[in-house]
């Protein structure tokens, strides 16, 4: 059998069977994987031809989002990133210039985080370029995928599909919405907000979206042994996705529950809670905390409903063995 | 420029430049980075192609070399692995029976190291294998490379040249010659020898040898800047390389020097305590801590004698770009 009908879910599976972490160590299966004592540890990594187009993306930006997807999941479990160390694979023929401008990105992103990046490895590689980022924070109040409540509110804290709106911008050659490139280049995760959040009791459960809504939210429910109720009509969209959507009659669902790179957060808020932390989650930081559904009994996955009727929709999800 | 001609060791001098770690967190320049409380952490990875030849190396060697490679440096600052994280770029079409062993490898290395994988990352890759490992550990003696002291003895803790060596016969397609092929695909890092040495005063300073001795060495003088005299009459050679050797009518010090792949610990122990240093060393772990020559003054690169006169050798060192 080949890995591409293996498929990529099965093989973490494969991985968690075999790997145990000691209590209080979590190991394979969330966001990042907690050391004792608050330390969060997550690597991500950044291929040619599977995550970027080296002829697309400016290098700054593919350095800068190297160092933010990663911010993003430390930032889920409410953690402040510290230390990073940065690998590289690299065919020879890599444009010194070129590389120079991907770690002027990386600086930058690292001021901006204020991350330590302390060490790595630099490899040659025979064709495509690699990069790969793992990322140290620390959190006080850790939040975990498997916490989430029936009856809890489904909250996300950004506009969700505008990376993905981006994405196909691109693919199609499209004039303008810099919004929406730009939110697929310039991801802006947020630990203030991941660490504001982690501190409130009523949140139960945290994870960003990094492979979309639909996936994101089921990996959420099959952690917490839960359903979900999801209502389409609340899912936050922006004006530039709409007008996107619109001009070329586009349905925008699809984009917001599997376009993925959002990284924003995804969390479950206890329902008496809600009206207070989403009060002060505005003051705080100047926009909604969105409640898009529910958290039910048993049943997976995910239910939509379009202004409270069922429906079923066949999206087309992302795997990284079969893109 | 193309980065063939900036080069491996410019590349890492220009991260060094850009990214400072503040004290007493160590970055970039070391085996590992440090953290406060003796935290240390490396990353190495094993890309197809440039680290090995997939239809060479038995799967499972491949698994456990990743794990084994983190470890000989974790060793070399005195440390005990403890936490690993997995990176993985798999073409769809990778055989998950293949897969399978590996993780097999790095399933008995993680038991004899005693090490918890508890996280990583799961990719497709368009062509070739990618592994990355990083491994974290502790240290409470952390050793330097940039600590040695003239007139301290050099000493490496095994034979040299013996994996470089079974690279070689796997090359010419030699039959016999297991314990190098073994020694190629299956290192023996030693944390206990690391962490026993890191507890001696007399040990200034210490790091790994995994692209040769030359090469390392030289890092190690820079780092401590300082000069090297090395005598090639007290390069620990094993029989088996002598064997291949004489067999095929080749030099066996370019293999001790520039073999590579060694991960055994090379360290510079003050004159006055080496006596005392080696005669425990050998009963502890039953073989000899082999002294090859002394940190002189300034003078760099290392200077090589052929008993007692100076001679010049013209090596052919590995970088990863020209290769």
């Amino acid at each position: 059998m080949q890995i591409k009908d293996w498929g990529e879910e099965e093989i973490v599976a494969y991985l968690r069977e075999h790997f145990h972490a000691r209590p209080p160590v979590v190991g394979i299966g969330d966001d990042c994987a907690i050391l004792p004592g608050g330390m969060l540890i997550k690597t991500d990594g950044l291929l040619e031809g599977i995550h970027f187009i080296k002829e697309q993306i400016p290098p700054q930006e593919l350095g800068y989002k190297l160092i933010a997807v990663n911010v993003s999941d430390i930032a889920s479990k409410g953690g402040s990133p510290q230390y990073a160390l940065l690998t590289m694979a690299l065919p020879p023929s890599t444009d010194s210039a070129w590389l120079k401008e991907v770690i002027t990105g990386i600086h930058l992103a690292c001021e901006k985080w204020e991350i330590q990046l302390i060490g790595g490895d630099t490899d040659g590689s025979k064709r495509d370029l690699y990069f790969n980022l793992m990322l140290i924070g620390t959190s006080p109040h850790v939040k975990f995928r498997h916490e989430a409540k029936e009856g809890d509110l489904i909250c996300v804290t950004h506009y969700l599909g505008d990376s993905g709106g981006g994405l196909r911008v691109l693919q199609e050659n499209l004039a303008g919405y810099e919004d929406l490139v730009k939110a697929h280049f310039h991801p802006e995760p947020s630990p203030a907000e991941g660490i504001w959040l982690s501190k409130q009791n009523g949140v139960h459960a945290m994870m960003d979206i990094s492979d979309g809504l639909d996936i994101d939210l089921n990996r959420l429910i099959r952690a917490s042994k839960c359903g979900a109720l999801v209502e389409l009509s609340k899912l936050p969209l922006s004006s530039p996705l709409l007008a996107l959507c619109e001009k070329q009659s586009w349905d925008p669902i699809p984009f917001a529950l599997t376009g993925g790179e959002d990284y924003c957060l995804l969390l479950t808020v206890d329902k008496n809670s809600y009206e207070q932390i989403s009060k002060t989650f505005f003051a705080e930081f100047g926009h909604p905390l969105f409640a898009i559904g529910e958290i039910r009994g048993k049943k997976r996955p995910i239910q939509y409903e379009q202004l409270g009727k069922a429906i079923s929709l066949e999206l087309k999800t992302y795997d990284h063995f079969n893109s």
